[in-house]
């Protein structure tokens, strides 16, 4: 395993497939009511984000206290110095207070890979610019696997606002390295040009796809990019693009129906589809603490221990 | 016990009497600076304040942290969802998390209660809108018990914008439950019709009420709403119902004076009365902790205790 | 030692040398990954913060947790009480809740002494408007001392805007009380009139102070401060008082280079200055966790221990 998680698109398979394992034990833990662990014990891991994200901060913030880290919050928001340096100087910062890890949301692609080379520490993305957000496409992983027992082989339907999502592309990466096979469905406007590099089929038509899904996700509509230029109407967007019960009837009965969250209801997914049994938003959420207790786990705990003596009193 | 503490309405007396006993355990303990108990070691208790309020959150996180509980403070300003759905959504992104408790303050009366619809873990109500603040109720019982002994009997003056005021309908309804007489003093502007239904007395003249008081509770005056519509001026709303030393000088001699903080010096309360020995202003504070640690400890420590134990090392 | 941490004018040679040696200790157990002790187990520190300082507080906050203690963030920020009042009501409240020790950064010269009239817990000075910032003029002590084997007979000049800097002033009144002789270099306007009386030489030519200089600390400029009336530009003020390698190259081989942080690099230090060996920048901030953790443990740890017995559970 690599010292920092940065990218999907440069793990490893078997790197991939510890941190699913790793994680599993861990949703086992807590599904015994064991909800600590002393691992981390006397490690620090700092929270860095440039960028407001109540959810994934929590989340981090619950997996490291379950492995007995403290953890400070470091919120880097209405820093005057120039963004270039300033990164430089509070990585160096914090790895002079003795951050084990840090865990980095940033709104530049590539923020967290400059991060990486300046601390000893561990750097974990959780999401850069629109490059990558590598838990999230680990725990959407997680959650397929817990349900439907595989990845490999697997069709996996990916909806929605392709271009800005780093949730896309870490999935994308992901996907491929553990065998599934992805189409993306998106309007024209909503795909970045360099898809036709990418190990994807590409599909404008919704409803052709869906049948032939194992696995559909759902991506996050951001409403101010829901400008003319990208797609005329929200209403128009919803017609063709959102999953509503309709169009989800259309799914095999195997099939998952999954979003990152937080989910605009009644837009990209229909309220009644989001509470559904194949539904798994809810347990992406849960899953997201275990993938990321393993994550620190495994990038934190190997390292030599600290030991936790009473030698001053 | 229920599982959910919501309101004083519907609190049971020998429930409420659970908690007053305890709360002076945990008072006892804190006394002897037995500062730290391991009950609640690996639960997590979060912090779900949608309005600002550092004086309460403080108060919770501090008795959770004294039970050796994980703190998660998630703050939801900000939220650009629309708020029906983004509580439903919130809360089923906490029980995921794997929140046992959760410590609510909202604006809208009656939130906390639809948040304990959605969840499996408990709900505190940290201030609901104009609806009630069960904590602040308790604590107010438990101090004027710690002081004077007792509470059936007791004539209880609640003095101030009962109109606005959780604080003054909680404990209303937990002061009826527990035996003492209530009688409320505010300008006619600043009673709700519905005052008409409760088991108290109104009384519009401060000056033949107090007399006769064991307990006079000052409310915060929210200047803000002491516009032509309520009360003619700050002047006036003070020379008519603001505790001053020549006023608090015709209370019983065992007389208390109290009020829930922060406080406006000179408005709805004279400095020298604040800060007089028959005033309980810093106590309530201070026993704000030790029932907010019994209302954690009755409404989680009861319950399937986690194991802990070094699984992963 | 004395209860409060509130200046370094009053801050007898002893105390301050125990701080330093004890300083050492923690340093010496973090080099060796012994990273959290048990000593504050049960005890509340609450950071009490009037101005942002995310690097000051995370400090404390991380030297607390490194002692086992709770820590509170109280963000006093938009607060809506008069300043006066609500200080002290402020205090009481924290003083109520059980807070052991209050660490307190404030925009007004003596709030944080205010404070410590008002609690039986321990107050930090964080750093209180124009006036003082103690642990920083300790940390930068520490850090001399640690390289140089010594702070008696050693010179140190003091660089930049004086008039407005806390950390100058502390520095000033420390290390005179540990031996060391101080040089000010500063523009006329950016000195305050009182330095006539000050223990220390004033110099307006940098070039002449650096070849004497056994250390050279930095001030960080407040560019809102660069306005006319003090000094004409902004490269003016960079090319008579920043410290490039031109410059730097006339130190003495052994000298130091110190900044409090966040430097403003390529204004008043250039960027390879600050990257240099001879640079401690990143060494002051590791120094301030042990320190402060020095101050903690030595203000709070020989009271009276509070027992963490599973009384109730």
């Amino acid at each position: 395993m690599n010292r920092h998680l940065l990218s999907t698109a440069d793990l490893l398979r078997e790197d991939a497939l510890l941190v699913l394992d790793t994680a599993e034990q861990m949703a086992r833990l807590s599904d015994r009511s064991v909800k600590k662990l002393p691992t981390l014990r006397g490690r620090t891991v700092v929270n860095l984000f440039f960028e407001d994200s109540t959810r994934t901060r929590t989340s981090f913030e619950l997996a490291a206290k379950r492995l007995s880290a403290d953890v400070i919050n470091f919120s880097a928001k209405g820093s005057s110095v120039s963004k270039g340096e300033s990164l430089k100087d509070t990585a160096l910062t914090l790895e002079a207070m003795g951050a084990d890890a840090v865990v980095c949301r940033h709104p530049a692609s590539g923020a967290p890979q400059r991060l990486a080379g300046w601390v000893r520490g561990s750097v974990l993305n959780a999401g850069d610019g629109t490059h990558e957000h590598p838990t999230q496409a680990l725990l959407d992983a997680f959650t397929i696997r817990r349900r439907l027992g595989r990845l490999e082989g697997l069709a996996v339907t990916i909806v929605g606002d392709v271009l800005h999502s780093r949730v896309a592309r870490s999935n994308v990466w992901l996907l491929r390295t553990l065998g599934a096979k992805v189409t993306l469905v998106a309007p024209p406007t909503l795909l970045p040009n360099a898809v036709a590099d990418w190990p994807v089929d590409v599909s404008y038509n919704l409803d052709a796809v869906l049948p032939g899904s194992d696995v559909v996700m759902m991506l996050r509509v951001q409403r101010e990019r829901m400008s003319a230029a990208f797609f005329p109407t929200e209403r128009e967007y919803s017609r063709r693009y959102g999953l509503d019960a309709d169009r989800a009837a259309t799914l095999p009965p195997h099939a998952l129906v999954m979003h990152p969250g937080p989910m605009v209801r009644g837009m990209e997914i229909a309220s009644d589809v989001a509470d559904s049994p194949r539904s798994t938003i809810v347990e992406q959420v849960a899953n997201g603490v275990s993938v990321r207790m393993a994550c620190l786990y495994l990038l934190l705990g190997g390292a030599d221990e600290p030991e936790e003596r009473e030698v001053i009193r």
